[in-house]
């Protein structure tokens, strides 16, 4: 039986030293991918990797090496970890392969305990070498071997391919942490840096009020079903058992959650959890993330745009839990368990196609 | 819909300040309780009242003033704070009521949001004063009023009967606390108190060989069920699914946590949860709290009645939810759900009967 | 050549290991005291033994247990600690010596590296063993042991008579000390409790307009001069030149540490060495210590006799070195060096006889 | 009178409000500077200038930006800092001034309390922009001004020479902190990297046997003599007597350190200071910083030109108070307080022209 709650608190630290992956990597692994054509593969590494290129085109040397809070790393590191990624856990399996640096599994491996030592997760940020125009000629010398291995058919293709697929979709994870570390250094800088403009400014629209829409329950599938790429987090399948509910059909708005500050909402405890009202309070906190209070009854949020004013009818973000289920109880709600979300995204997911 | 899983992140910091009673004390007064006929009440609170003074008959008054570390409290904050939770909750609602001392809502209140500002958790240990004579003397004077309450059938009892049931429960639970603490705090000391002498040392017997007991599993109904009283966290009654599974038939003994040990287990990360695994090389845990290496492949472990040897055929305590989860994995097991746990307790209460 | 500045940066750590004594208590044990009587040291060690348990008499067990802050020890320790010092110095030397307790090296050590292995300063709190009466039994039974060895004459009287000297000055040093620690923890506990009642009511008396008394300076001794008892970092006698300067004939008053306080004392970096006001700053520091705002421009400030109103005539006291230079600077002076300070007590002393 | 000890301990937080130049700096600025003609500040100010710049020449941007502790600062902020400096206190006092950027004070400016407020000491280092190239920019149009400024003669000359002279002491400063900072940078970074590279290497010559050289102390000037330019702590010129006293005639080797080491010097309390032993206990001190241990009985240090084997002959460096305090007295020797050092050094450079 699996540990398909291990993901609230954790996750096993590595395989035993004796299998050839580490981590979630290896289960990950585990299945083939039969329906993957290699040419297919190929299509979607060059996407990939390219994606994950054009979101730090614009980033300087100095944008990409700085650290701004231990959770987060810098752009440069998440680019050579990724790479290191696909030479560690692909390439390595080849004949005749060697590493591009003998330093680089020291300095980006990120938890593999089982593959040696690491540097600190808070020491990334001292890291003005290797420079950002070398980790770039890392990058496409390892695409390079990858497409064209990927090509050439060599090794135990039941094991690569999937492989493979998992390095694209950790790379897409971490193509959202460069965003957000980036958005996270950029709010430190008193030049409020712009990392891309704006799209042209749109008609502001009210919101639509919000209606619920019902969900039945009963004893649902939850976790993977079918073939396709999963992380393990999400196997096995299994059933849970839910009781009727309801979950409101759009997101609530930066409007409704200014209803709820200017309601006191940050400022009374009956609406927060014990933990969540000490949060508030040990660090004084009466707004959002990025939030700032404008002058004069009005608000502005520093975006990848630089400083903008909150638009009332935009999806409030960057709230934490804590925020999310005191909003959710002052409005008389409460917050969807993760399989009712599940059972009803999936459900979104079949009306959409 | 309750939040039934609220007990995993924290609970509600208050209930509203419009009504009476706070936090999640409240709701456990919600539900009357007609099988409690007053003169049982009565028996009940002699009863639980003089279990808690009999754990602190024996120690010193410098015994119930320290505060070993921030989660514990001194043994004098728990005599006074059960106190005060009968005094606020119960006796106040009486005409005539007179506290016994206006300073004490501020010392022992614990974390009631709605009824004003209180000293610092980390602060408790810093009270000499009052001094323990004077909170014994609290205790009685607030013993006795409850009993002249009770035996008066004053006031709503609708209101009263159950809040005096939460309180006796609520104490129970300090109850558990004043030991855990006052092993904290001698742990602490270098002269190894004794809190209470061993029984009589008993033949050591090897345990039984472990077995495993199956449970079909279902559509199970989890949380209260019947009436008599159960903390807030119980309630709904409502429906899980359960896998078929098993569970151990006995605990597992000091002496199978040393072969976990001794195979390594501390220091091999694939046994691990990620965060446990920092957990233990952040801190360098080698060993259950407590125990200590007593030379020559010998442990020791500091109990309630000082440092005694670990026997190998108890059952191991005093490891942490990252420990036990280790040992599971290494022993080939997983820990089980809480509703797992729940029914198979439930089980066997009924079996008991 | 001496270290005599070292008493600024600390001092060394202890003797080499050959020597019996360590610390500075050796080299202070080094000078014979021929002036002293075995007759008239008696007398002392009676008197100053005793006027340290005076300061505790009122004390309870919890109140000696308690320690408010790791600069601060319980009352119990300095009890306990001055006794070991004369046991370990003096007593240890007698033949048949045996120690009152085996633990109690480790117990009430304070920094003597070479005397072994000490309990962590910030958990000398944490001791409710042994308890306060086994303390009070230790010190009349060492203080009986070391009258009955200055009666008998026994032993080499060349280094006991300085050591037991020696011994009375560092138990006064300790009796300054619980008062400064008890007076620390009071403050912390909200009952504001009283270590003495306070003398009866003086009538408030406007000071004299301060006047400056002018000192010549030059080449000057500094340090030990004459026979007598000093600590080592008054030794040796050594020249020091001084230019001209004055001094204030008498001190600072809480009236005059007011009106800076008034004149924005703490908010003007002007006044302030750099280091002093980003303390003032990192600790939001507005008032000397113990000092409250009494509310419609009133102060209080907690005292050995409980919360008092801040006497406007009375000599400013807790304040840091950073708030006296403030001050100083803010009055148009400066504080005077330590040279400058020791010529003119010197010179006062003199007067006085 | 002066405040000739408060370098101590810190120094006034800034001059007050009244003043146009605040800090210590202003006070350097009183002084007028007769002696230097315009064409000697004018080469002063390219030498200096062209040299602050010539450290920084090979550093890339990504070296430039990150801040390794608090206590370091990146390159680009010493360079931007120095020239803020400038802009500050000699082009703002110009008719038509305008700052080249309005957020560079915020950005760049130190601890000068009255200019305004300024970003977090331990926050320089979130800052990729302003970009190196920016800052290089601000550079050359500042010095350009600059030299303008000093060619036209324009201004209140007894003003702005002192403080242009001023500004070059403070820069040459920052020319110490540029590198004692990138070494400290460098020195986390796994790869090691070299800033320079190391001269020819030489043979090591044993270093002569260590000789004392006697002065005769007295009653002796210390501090500002003459004209020429002076830090605010070296003024006024004061009398201080000093006892006959000897200094070692050469600066103490790794070779004669490392006896230290070998005979147990860090382990040793006895030769420390007591705040230095905790220091040495508490961080696990055991080498020089920079030092590592090479294995087989050798040391490497950290240098600007990486990893190097420790070469016996050369003088220690990195090393604290306490180890210093330490190794003199292991060596029955004494640290020379500050007026014997400044003596024997003025002796010394007299005997030098």
């Amino acid at each position: 039986m699996g540990f398909f709650w291990s993901e609230r608190l954790g996750r096993p630290a590595s395989e035993p030293p004796s299998s050839g992956l580490t981590d979630r990597d290896k289960s990950l692994g585990r299945e083939r991918a039969p329906h993957l054509v290699r040419a297919e593969l190929e299509q979607r590494v060059r996407r990939v990797r390219a994606a994950t290129e054009a979101l730090c085109a614009e980033l300087s040397a100095e944008d990409a090496a700085l650290q701004s809070m231990t959770d987060a790393s810098p752009a440069k590191w998440h680019l050579a970890h990724t790479t290191w990624f696909f030479e560690t856990f692909v390439l390595r399996a080849l004949p005749r392969f060697r590493a591009f640096s003998t330093d680089y599994a020291y300095l980006f491996n990120s938890y593999y305990e089982a593959l040696g030592p690491r540097i600190r997760r808070d020491a990334r940020g001292l890291l003005s070498r290797p420079p950002l125009a070398e980790v770039r000629t890392y990058r496409s010398l390892v695409t390079a071997r990858l497409l064209e291995l990927i090509e050439s058919g060599q090794g135990d293709w039941d094991v690569l391919g999937p492989r493979i697929e998992l390095g694209l979709h950790h790379e897409e994870q971490h193509q959202e942490l460069i965003l957000t570390d980036i958005k996270h250094l950029f709010a430190q800088n008193p030049l409020h840096p712009v990392y891309r403009h704006p799209p042209p400014s749109r008609t502001e629209t009210a919101p639509l009020p919000v209606g619920y829409k019902a969900y039945a329950g009963g004893l649902l599938p939850i976790g993977k079903q079918g073939d396709g790429f999963v992380f393990d987090n999400e196997r096995p399948e299994h059933l849970q058992f839910l009781a009727p509910y309801a979950l409101a059909d759009r997101l609530v708005t930066n409007g409704e959650y200014l209803e709820f500050i200017r309601d006191g909402g940050y400022q009374r405890p009956e609406l927060w959890l014990s933990d969540g009202f000490r949060w508030v309070q040990e660090r004084g906190i009466e707004l959002p993330l990025y939030w700032q209070d404008g002058g004069e009854n009005t608000w502005v949020t520093f975006t990848l745009a630089g400083l903008m004013p909150v638009s009332p009818s935009e999806p409030v973000c960057h709230v934490s839990y804590y925020e999310a289920d005191a909003y959710a109880r002052w409005a008389g709600a409460r917050l969807p368990t993760e399989a009712e979300w599940e059972t009803a995204a999936r459900d979104r997911a079949l009306q959409c196609r």
